[in-house]
């Protein structure tokens, strides 16, 4: 095994584990002060370490996107996963029954066909599955369009065998989110139910969270790692960046091309935001940098004043613009310590996409 | 295993095999007819599987971009590999000088760095290394930026031990590209140097490339399966289009945000062209569907005007912008026929990109 940086292979994952543990600590300590149930996901870091270092800091479960993921952290044992995600095939409600029958599952749903296929995976496995309705709240992604749909379905829930109302899900928390779930759980109550989870997440609003006092527990996943994104939106700072993509200058004609071996295929072509100017990732050290062109396997960085040309060869950390897309292409990430390689970890729910 | 399409989990990677094989004996027809070596680049695919085939339909050896490639594809029984890339550092070199041994490599250099560590390669291996002078032809990528620079690399190459002069490599075929190379070939003459091999490459020109006579071998890899942005460059015809991304759709709220499954880890993030507004994917049979936003998730589709919202639960499959990105996302491919899954391969050299 590499024992430097400077051994590992370009292009990779490099995580300051340092840093981790001040971003898992921080948001720890703000989800406690505020009596918020942490449940980070862990679609960020995708590995059963890092899952299991935020429960012992006190989360109180973890969130997987997909089932491929809740069964790889079940493997690695996490005991209480919610799968924030509407399931649906028989093959995946057979899944997630069997996954119900090992550890406390809950999910998410925003329709009667995904309580309907709930109800048959929890009497094919002989289960009791918890569901929290999903409420959508301003995003306009899943969840259902107004208070009134979600309590159709809690009572749906409350009226199927196999099926446990647990509360009510959203994402992100956003000015609208408190007046709705408000709605929401005033409705509820009159039809004699409860929501005793009201869950929300997202990293840039995360510290916010408390604002909206309905909400009791909290799911985040790229504040382990931060990125380009956050450090952008200022829910993070430059030094809470725990994870840069090493890569190698391979050419260096002229200063507007100088060429990386970290594509698309190591960073992921996602953008800070579109038509801002700000390119593919930040080239640490050098922030006049720009990555203005993203192929599969080579960057094309002008560094016109960035002074000399790097010479081919060099290493340069490369800070992705978003770092959940950037792991999920890679199948290892070298834990660090300043120039160390503490451990090679092998990105376990890497590409669990269903 | 499934044996229906319809039994296949999503979101996930199909492939027709009528279309591919059609695709492969279309490009192989065109180059034997002008008489261009093939060496179809595995990039796209990377299935051992296809690049036997396209070496049985007449291909001269394959191209890889990484070494991690390359090790696949040579364990996979392909004896002719060209690596397209600059190769540096200790560990890489090792790696080149290994793989030379066991199979027929020929690579690429654009500065005295890289041909240092080549020769340093060819030495510790005990091989002889053959090598393309990658010359800039217009793309500004990699390559050296004159035909005076080709020459001083390649004058290096012919008086280094263990290097052997194979030619010229550019990338695509530009209306610059013609002039470049004779330019160059020209001076190689002049020192009593030869180009025995004039390599150029990319789908979308692929088919003009006897308008440039220089060029002696063409690579070519996105062909095989095509996408959207082929056919939007006129490079493809739709039913040329031989993978797609099958999904399912989770949420269907409202004809303005239907769900899917499939997000940027099942997509990637690729435009067709940034600005366009062509969204992150075809819906295909529903051309006026728009994937206006993708997570990593999740795709929002805008169905106005598609007639009936989808039932929850509904397959539509996805034609990617960008299918090399696409399916470096997946661990494997269905292989189908019409609704017959005829096998699931492992993209074998998935997340090779070192």
């Amino acid at each position: 095994m590499p024992r430097s940086t400077e051994d590992l292979l370009t292009p990779g994952l490099v995580c300051d584990v340092d840093r981790v543990e001040a971003n898992l600590r921080r948001m720890q300590r703000y989800a406690s002060e505020h009596h918020l149930a942490l449940r980070p996901h862990i679609k960020t870091h995708k590995l059963p370490a890092l899952a299991r270092r935020q429960l012992e800091l006190g989360a109180v479960g973890i969130t997987c996107q997909k089932l491929g993921e809740a069964e790889v952290m079940a493997d690695a044992g996490c005991a209480d996963i919610l799968v924030s995600y509407e399931v649906l095939g028989e093959r995946n409600l057979w899944r997630l029954g069997a996954l119900a029958r090992r550890v406390r599952v809950t999910t998410v749903a925003d329709s009667p066909e995904v309580l309907a296929g709930l109800a048959w995976a929890a009497g094919r496995a002989g289960v009791c599955i918890p569901v929290l309705i999903d409420l959508d709240t301003g995003y306009h992604r899943s969840g259902v369009a107004t208070p009134a749909h979600a309590l159709a379905l809690a009572q749906q829930v409350a009226a199927t065998p196999g099926l446990e109302l647990a509360g009510l899900f959203t994402y992100p928390t956003l000015p609208e989110t408190g007046p709705r779930l408000r709605e929401t759980l005033q409705g509820l109550a009159g039809c004699g139910l409860r929501a005793v989870v009201v869950s929300s997440g997202g990293t840039p609003g995360a510290l916010d969270t408390h604002l909206v006092p309905e909400v009791t527990e909290l799911r985040v996943g790229t504040y382990v790692y931060n990125d380009r994104t956050m450090v952008h939106r200022g829910a993070a700072a430059p030094e809470d960046v725990a994870v840069t993509v090493l890569s190698t200058v391979i050419s260096a004609q002229e200063p507007e091309r100088v060429i990386l071996d970290a594509g698309s295929k190591a960073l992921s072509s996602d953008l800070v935001q579109h038509d801002l100017g700000l390119g593919y990732g930040e080239v640490l050290g050098h922030p006049r940098a720009v990555i203005r062109r993203l192929y599969e396997e080579h960057a094309v960085v002008d560094m016109t004043g960035c002074g000399s040309l790097p010479r081919v060869g060099t290493r340069l950390a490369l800070v992705p613009n978003h770092v959940c897309a950037a792991v999920n292409l890679h199948d290892e990430i070298a834990m660090v310590r300043g120039t160390e390689v503490l451990e090679i970890l092998p990105v376990a729910a890497r590409g669990r996409s269903r």
